[in-house]
């Protein structure tokens, strides 16, 4: 497989067509793009066959990206723009798996005392359940109520307990039809910090990236399908630093300053190498824009009421 | 069986005794009860029988209640004496069940995000777990170090699922051999409010205190020992009238303004009248001390420290 | 001066004409009542002359109550629609004293770490503050805009400093035309718990209603005109007692079975009495819905949006 | 003058010796170092001539600062040891200006919205003020007791008031002898990222460390001393690039790949070249270690234990 850096499937399309030098779309694979008004851009990778999947490293399924633009600073109709947007690839996914109103359980990944890790469990705690209603208020319920249900499970460092087991037991008791997972994500890259939404019909692997790898949640260990919702909201120094000097080289470059190491290395990953020298001095610590509370509630809002809306 | 108003087994047994003008002991019960320091009154009540089940109306088991005096200005040295004094009675509890470092399952209830229903949840984030040490830090335990696990499963309310449907699932998957269960509770009279901790071993029903009862945790419903420790965070406002009336009672009488009435009423529970009285214009709130916001914290110190040291 | 147990000038004045079997409205005093919707209910007395003020025991004034029914369940819809309401009456004051654009100084009394006290420093924290654009980005402002500048000073008991001295140096540095003061306070029935918005234009006695009283926040202490907005969020344990002894002499009075000391007692204020007869056990509690988080953030949202739309 | 790129007075003395090669002290400077336990490191860099301050480009006084090592990973015992430090270096501080008991004011800066810049306002929140006892509750006061006040004057963003336009208002009402401003501050290497205090007797200008520089407190602009407690908690991306790029760079001398555009930009500062590379982008964020909650509450109870021992 191609030595892709990023999680994203878009971004390991474009990766993968420039380094093949290929015009036409990469076989196994549908793509396409559009933009929301000016601030938000939606990028749909379909992949349909396992020669697809093998090429890019990633299930046969679907995977839509969306980028909000200056997210630190967006308002009110910004975030309801977000939130439109997002309602609609949702609810395209979930009608794939669950057309008729079937049980839905939306579960909250992280750890609510942990700012940056707290948003699937702010985003659970907006989310309006409807379960209850047909067993203590079945008068507010009728044919076009879809059963809601909603938890946030923690995380294994203050449980003690694996997320898949917590959600294993309650899946087998409360036997929902579909599970939407939300998470906080380690970006691969500094720019998508805190603008970017993923949405995937293939399931999750809890924690992936902050280096705390836990058990995949998707339809091969819960029994049902899984819909995963990640965010980007926290990224290792090393990222920082590798695009720090990767832009630098660029800079040596124009100026003639640079060399063949350098050239060589524009070319390569510069994460590898930036852990290493990082590392030792215990300094390739996890880090968060300053702004991280507010980022937060925004994108709790655009979630929660996106997941509201397609329900 | 008596018409008794409050939960705890010692106020029980004191109605009952009172009543029946009983000089010794309830058959099928024991009882005793003691200081530690000037702060802290520990009454323990052990039904023994299903005689004395039946009289105190409550099952079989051990029932501790450990008040502290002044609670809403305990300082660092109250609230330490307050924790070991709870550890010492609950490690007792502990060990009937499960002598030998077997697992146990810490169970936060209640909403984090109502200030008074928020200590189930607290208690839980400050639990030193310990259970997955054996899987990623085996190094970290030896033959003393016992497996803990600590959930928040939510409310109904907000997760849309029973506690009970949540916590089979965990339970089922997880296996501890004991569950130490966690809830805030109404208190059925002004005294009570957030200075007296209860535990027994004998389950407990969540939200039983609010009105809104829930299924039963105990042995019979999850098929292990259920060790609950419940603490009154708030009170309903029938409550503080009826406390409010039957001192209003004792005044007039003492001033000779009663009348046969008030004299007969002044025997009886207030609070179903109250409750009538107030329920037309909506009035029976639940209401909370206005310093909850410390009080929980203390709280919680007092409960997380406890249960970590027992454990 | 008539014994009014309640602060609210439109209470007071019921009060005295039921009291004085008045038809025609009390000399010096102008009142009127209007509902915008079926939730929000205005009633605006104005104090006109030294008569009057002497009448309700009020300075000469503006008095405004807003009056949201059912606020513990409002959605956006009904606190939009409070919030548009408030923004009128304020806006009518402000405009009384400030036509012209002039600086203004909103000021969040309270507790920020005490739920039932936090909203004063909430709503500061939600204030579109603009004095510092005319200084660091001029090209935001024009003639249209108003300087507006907000601080929440704290409580005495985490300062130690009382709120007039930390405002009197605000004001004679940042020199406002007029104060916009918020605060919590506290309820003289049960019916009014965080229901209730009360505006005027006569200046706050900071923690009044809790039985904590500070100096006078007004243009005689500031020598600036000061808009007061106060919630009643907490209530004494002895107001609900007092409340439900009311409601139970009702009912014993129907039900024949009252006595000459009760039924003079209908006619007086319980309040006394009830405190009187809580006290000795510590009994007299402050307390607060159950509900107060959420109800604060809702109140937070009306208060700040009614600013905000007014400035 | 030198050109330092750091704020820390120790670390400019460093510099200068070094590039110097300076054997003996820098003239018109004393220092000195020590450590208390293994995990606390205490340097002293005193500015004593006109001459010393000319060379450290930094007011004659006292400049202390304290490192705790692993402090991300604290327990009670080295916080304990990190207060019982601060308190001691902080007492001496003190007590040059304020030998007899006279009446201190502690100002906590930063907005307590934003975790990484929440430290000065929840330090305020567990100060022990005792300046109103003396009015309200003079038994308590005798002539040991000193008259603390404390006030979190927000920031310019949400007051839309210069902090030294509200201090000054505050100290000419309160009338304190001495300030003590706490503040989060930007750091100027990873390393330094919350583990550090700096104590120095020579004011702040607060928001310097995040290019948001206001007007400088200090006894020049207050008319009284000013001690300056200050805690890096969030650094620029720029700085983590530059330190990663100074890391990297030894790594391709150490292996011969460097060339002499590098090695000479080893002897630099890379601070100012990962700036310009990253602003175009628009990424130079600034950052805080995703465990910053817990290292904000963690360092609020060193600071906060400091100085209640110190007063």
């Amino acid at each position: 497989m191609f030595d892709f850096r990023t999680d994203l499937a878009n971004e390991r399309r474009d990766m993968y067509k420039k380094a093949n030098n290929l015009e036409d779309e990469i076989p196994g694979i549908e793509a396409e793009e559009r933009n929301n008004g000016r601030y938000v851009k939606v990028t749909k990778v379909k992949i349909t066959t396992d020669e697809g999947a093998e090429i890019l490293g990633k299930p046969v399924g679907n995977y839509v990206t969306i980028d909000i633009k200056l997210f630190n600073v967006a308002g009110e109709a910004e975030i309801q723009t977000a939130a439109e947007t997002m309602a609609e690839e949702l609810k395209r996914l979930i009608n794939n798996f669950s057309p008729n109103k079937e049980d839905v359980l939306v579960v909250g990944l992280g750890n609510a005392n942990v700012t940056p890790d707290a948003l699937g469990s702010k985003v659970v705690s907006k989310i309006d359940v409807t379960r209850h209603w047909f067993t203590y208020m079945p008068e507010f319920t009728d044919e076009h109520t879809r059963p809601v249900s909603a938890i946030a499970p923690g995380v294994l460092g203050t449980t003690g307990i694996e997320t898949l087991e917590i959600l294993k037991g309650v899946v087998d008791n409360v036997k929902p039809k579909l599970l939407i997972v939300i998470d906080a994500l380690a970006s691969k890259s500094i720019e998508r910090i805190s603008s970017t939404i993923q949405i995937s019909d293939t399931g999750i692997i809890p924690g992936a990236g902050v280096g705390n790898t836990r058990k995949e949640l998707s339809q091969n260990t819960l029994g049902i399908p899984v819909i995963a919702i990640g965010v980007p909201t926290v990224v290792e120094a090393a990222v920082v630093a590798a695009d720090g000097l990767d832009f630098f080289i660029d800079k040596m470059q124009q100026e003639g300053k640079s060399n063949d190491y350098l050239n060589q290395l524009k070319e390569e990953d510069k994460y590898q190498i930036m852990k290493e020298v990082l590392l030792p001095g215990d300094y390739n610590f996890i880090v968060t824009p300053k702004e991280i509370d507010e980022l937060i509630i925004n994108m709790t809002s655009v979630i929660a009421r996106g997941i509201n809306m397609s329900l």
